[in-house]
């Protein structure tokens, strides 16, 4: 089909629907291909305990599909357009290497439970690796916080003033933040690692499979029973795991958001290094945090994501060629956040923060806040010292920036950070 | 402002403004304002523990707050738009009652903290429902399953006819949906389940506040320590509620659609109760099944508030008057999701099949995959199986839908249901 | 049902599902009422040319549907939860203050076009007020931009330095912005300005019902023709409806955000007249500008609202009961929206712009970019120039901001902002 | 990077930055490269007119751009990593063949603009092609209307039977649904088909660019006049551009939704042909609707990009990084939508009823509307009536659909088709 609108199309109609049928597809499943060959693999050792598989035929199986897996991993096999999926390739290849027993591999299964175990097990990874990247990601911004527990910043709330901060307490919130995604990582994860393979078409088959084998030699947490609802899980797991990462990017978001705001020269509280930054091609001097406007618009990509899924999944019970579509949005925003959280723990461990320039913006003001509470702590009713604290303006002015974070007292405050407290929650995961 | 554009509006800007800035977050603070007052309790005692109040005044706020909140109840005092918002209302009444005891209710907290707090519970509650009424539906659709579990069906993909299947199938699938929904209602409640209370504006204060006293008198699992992660968490923590809600609608949409596909002349599986569904203001002859289209529908609700949530929150760190956006989608999909789920469990037990339409409409060759895999067993190469199966019509024909589903073995499919697995898993829930 | 999760929930099953049916539809109604009025005039006069009504029966019909609308508009009538909705209660009333005769008004027409014609009508009157909004907000940037044609402001790419820019620039990019706003909703309202009445249930009726006689009574550009097709167009106009909204809510959440950042203390270029500010319960010294928040949070609403109706479109042909669900989102984000523009002329007007420290956060570098076109002017390669630009450090400072923007001569740059001919756009669309 | 999570990843930090800045980019820009020569060509004119090139080197650099397209249509000229996109592509290109002269292409125009006209160029084609296939699809629908225009046929709401309709009143349901979306297309062309080439980085340039004459040769009906609303509709442009796609394919998925109930074996209205369905991998007996289900989901795909562009854009005013992300999710969803509806016409044109089929699950209830309505006719109140009609069953079974259909005289019902005026409307937009 002409990509380009000026091209001629010279293509016949059933040309055209056999590309719109076949779409990317192929394309999208060299990322599932390994894991497809995994479970190939455990599918094969379960037909052979039930001897719909002799151990020559087994042990053939596996070989072809062991040296599948090698090709495929240095180059030397492609999956591409020859084939209609990665799923008819693998039988496509066996057939073709073993003959009569490569036409076996397929007893008892279906393309449909194969998708789904492929990518069960694809996404049990990545959410392994989004756990990882958000544990380094908080101990880089651990590391921060207590290099700058005692950096005074400007508190703001409204992109205006609010009262004396400090770097600790923001650094920190990172860390409390990608903790909490780390574990919100592991629950999905966990939630979700369960075994379809064996439910063949959404209802299983007339063949005792060994189901319960299969999920353990794949490393399954627990079978996922009932045949229909594994049919039925398709999509709603990956709108899962995407939400789990969606919320990282979340995070990373804000904090490119505040990285953006204090790199501008009215800021300029931070400055960003090199690599991290691109020119222009018409102002010389230019130099663009690009990196971080990137990561801060990776939430969209997920976002993205999540509509199309939803929008996809509104079906009676049961497959539809319509779930094929899961898979790219699917992919695409796994690959995409892992690759955006990859970069954060050292982006968060290269901010070289100008500690001159925030303690100068620091204005007396923002001790008011301060000034109210002890006030109220003298025995002035709250609402009145409120009223009265911006008056005593020596007395705002007296206050460093040093001695307001000391007295912030209250537990999480910028004077009480606790970050052993977070290390602890952070060192449990590990 | 004027809601019919028909109208004349007369109002001065100022007004128009007024009324921008309030909308309508006071009476969204109807659904929030016990969950307030029972955190105001909290941050009282609070208070008196570092006697910023003494035990006196603790006593009489204490009181004056049950009674706000008995009045509240009973109807005796209206939360409207007398006040701006039903944080300040708190503060206004006690005043009103207890002069300048009560102007120091505010002292150590903001706004802030307070709608954070008060979301914060009403989140808890809320999924705390959720799996209630998860783990309802999964028990009424489980004793269908029991009642159904040799019920012919037949079993469609791509709404075409597959293999044939049975209703217990097709129950316990949502027995398994379900019981995955309660799990995910309860590890997203614990993951939520932390304090935010004496974070104030996102930086604490400077006063020992007892933090931890109120994590444990307001039954949060864990204080949530960073006041400026507590800020940064508005929306955050609210989406993954809202998606853990969504995953129960998900899997209700797809419910309603049987349903609907199955009550329908042409498919005539089931029959709805009355209680169910209504007529047509022009055409005699109708009986809807309007619900079920009101549950259908009730996932895009969802979509439309994690959307919504979705958008406001591309913020830098700290509060930011957009959140306040993040109240109505939070509150109106939240009622939504859980009126829906409550009517789930109802409505499952209620479904009435007609079995012999059921019967009668499965073909010989919705047993040809069985045949072609009997023919796998009895050792021809599947993919050869297959070719071979359709062709042999007397054997497809000589086949009940009763011998098809006793055949089907594994584990998870018709023949195989395994319902006492899923009743384990539901028991523990418990 | 319990609004709160604590109260204890005694209602029925029936109770619930009554509850769940209904929902606040009838309350939605009343944005819909008098045009559902109108409209009801417009058939009871097409019944009348049919003769299924006599001209007495018209008159007496006409006359009581005008004292319904003025009733309600005085709030002697209220329209409420003792009607099933608002399409209902125009028949009851009809009914019980006619007897007979009020009988007849569905005569040849169902709810489902009752309401495609009322919010048809709703969405005309939307969008044509949308478009004034849009134009008004227009002429009051065109007002600044003709104030600020030649001051100096710098430029930003990245929020980072980029060439010495004008206030006049950035005020006239809102004014072209907005004028593409009004004509979107005009050409939108022209697309969906479509009579749908008479259709009935989607399929039309026995009678020779004047549709063109209504849709010139009603002021309609067209009649919506096909009878399906004006079940099936329920959603997708509101969609289209709501999109044109979004894109001017796109360009107020642009210039909101611009102004949060310039009203920053680190930016300091605009001050926020007090009627768009507001305070902190908890701090004193703060004066946030929270309406302008609240305008850059709008976006969101329209997003969700547009989100929410996708989710639900994804039905067979027909009317389904899920389409209810259209209305909630169409109104809220109607109103959302409007209520959002008809603040933004007065906004707009009431920038207040620094000029003093504007010009002084312009650096030399900003003048580099100039340079090497100029460079490039004298018959240097763009390329090599644009290398050599910022070594010339001289060069560089000894021009002014003013010298800069005076030299910026490609048509829309800052040297020549061609206002007259966005005022001959403007103008052309009264 | 590592695209699979099992692979090591040696890859370092630098190159990580790197391949996460680069991205797909340039693989994305082989859909825009043609239209980015094709605006590159206007640029060197608008050069020479202004005497920064000589009209030798104009010529040189005309041919080489012209080269450099053939090159790149056949083949020759491959865009790949070894450009960071394509626009520098063209300007190194140029620069290796021509030298200096190719130096010189890049003034006073930035990549931002590069792009923008670009990608404005790609969206008046796309939704000129748009056009075409809503014009394409509306004709099929038409002619199928014509042939079925007294066809009976069930009328479902919430999919019970409603009253008797015909095939035709379905086809040309599609029939105005199409012009509709092809008078969108066109308008929303109209809207976006503006010139922003010459606005350089958002600040226009200190050059006297010709930008009318640019305007023309680029076949733009306007010129986008303000620098910096140039910039600031990236994005709002695509939005508007992928809504109006979105539309087409709402009615797309509606008719696919119909097609996939029609197409089960218990509805059985309509046959498909063989090259619109596919096989299963397990199931010998299987024919599924695969394209019809694909069609179905494709809105989701502009669902999701619509939702990525609607999160990006939460910037101010300016160029910024994020916005690459906008060309990702513009492509793919424009390909998308026109690759589906490039298959509507001939799938409409395919659609074979089941006259028989569809007679026979006619029953005389579907009758009471229209009897209720004869009873009102004749002087009976139409409640009244509505109570009686089905009450006479004899009456209603004595009417055969066809009668019915023949009664069905209001405008646009089955009886009433006015194909001619559809006709009429389609063929004024030839």
């Amino acid at each position: 089909m002409a990509d380009f609108l000026w091209q001629k199309d010279t293509t016949s109609i059933d040309d055209r629907v056999m590309a719109f049928l076949a779409a990317d597809d192929v394309i999208l499943d060299r990322q599932l291909f390994v894991y497809d060959l995994r479970a190939s693999r455990a599918h094969a050792r379960a037909l052979a305990n039930i001897e719909l598989l002799s151990y020559d035929e087994l042990g053939r199986l596996l070989g072809a599909l062991e040296k599948l897996e090698e090709d495929f991993e240095r180059g030397n096999f492609v999956l591409d357009e020859r084939y209609e999926d990665g799923h008819s390739a693998i039988e496509d290849v066996l057939t073709h290497e073993l003959g009569e027993t490569g036409k076996k591999i397929h007893t008892g299964r279906s393309r449909n439970d194969q998708v789904l175990v492929a990518t069960r097990l694809y996404l049990v990874d990545a959410l392994t690796a989004l756990d990882r990247h958000c544990r380094n990601s908080a101990q880089a911004f651990l590391d921060q916080a207590r290099a700058h527990a005692d950096t005074p910043m400007p508190g703001y709330t409204h992109l205006q003033h609010a009262v004396v901060s400090s770097a600790g307490l923001w650094f920190a919130a990172f860390v409390e933040a990608f903790i909490d995604n780390a574990q919100l990582a592991r629950s999905t994860r966990d939630w979700l690692n369960v075994n379809p393979l064996g439910t063949a078409a959404g209802f299983g088959v007339n063949l005792p499979l060994d189901r319960d084998a299969t999920t353990q030699e794949l490393d399954f947490a627990r079978m996922q029973l009932n045949a229909m609802y594994a049919q039925n899980s398709r999509g709603k797991f990956e709108l899962q795991a995407l939400t789990a990462m969606s919320q990282a990017l979340l995070d990373l978001r804000r904090f490119a958001w505040d990285l953006s705001l204090y790199a501008s020269p009215e800021f300029a509280f931070v400055t960003m290094p090199d690599r991290y930054t691109t020119g222009s091609s018409i102002m010389p001097n230019k130099r663009n945090p690009d990196l971080v406007e990137l990561l801060r618009g990776s939430y969209a990509v997920l976002q993205g994501a999540i509509a199309e899924l939803q929008g996809i999944l509104s079906l009676p019970s049961g497959h539809h060629r319509d779930l094929q579509y899961t898979k790219g949005p699917t992919l695409r925003a796994t690959h995409h956040a892992l690759s955006a959280m990859a970069l954060l723990p050292d982006l968060a461990a290269s901010v070289d923060l100008d500690r001159t320039r925030m303690r100068e913006v620091i204005t007396p003001q923002m001790q008011a806040t301060d000034v109210a509470l002890e006030l109220a702590a003298e025995g002035l009713p709250f609402r009145d010292a409120y009223r009265e604290a911006l008056g005593d303006e020596a007395r705002l002015a007296a206050i460093t920036p040093e001695e307001s974070l000391a007295k912030r007292v209250s537990a999480g405050s910028a004077g009480q950070l606790d970050l052993d407290r977070l290390q602890a929650r952070l060192t449990a995961l590990d």
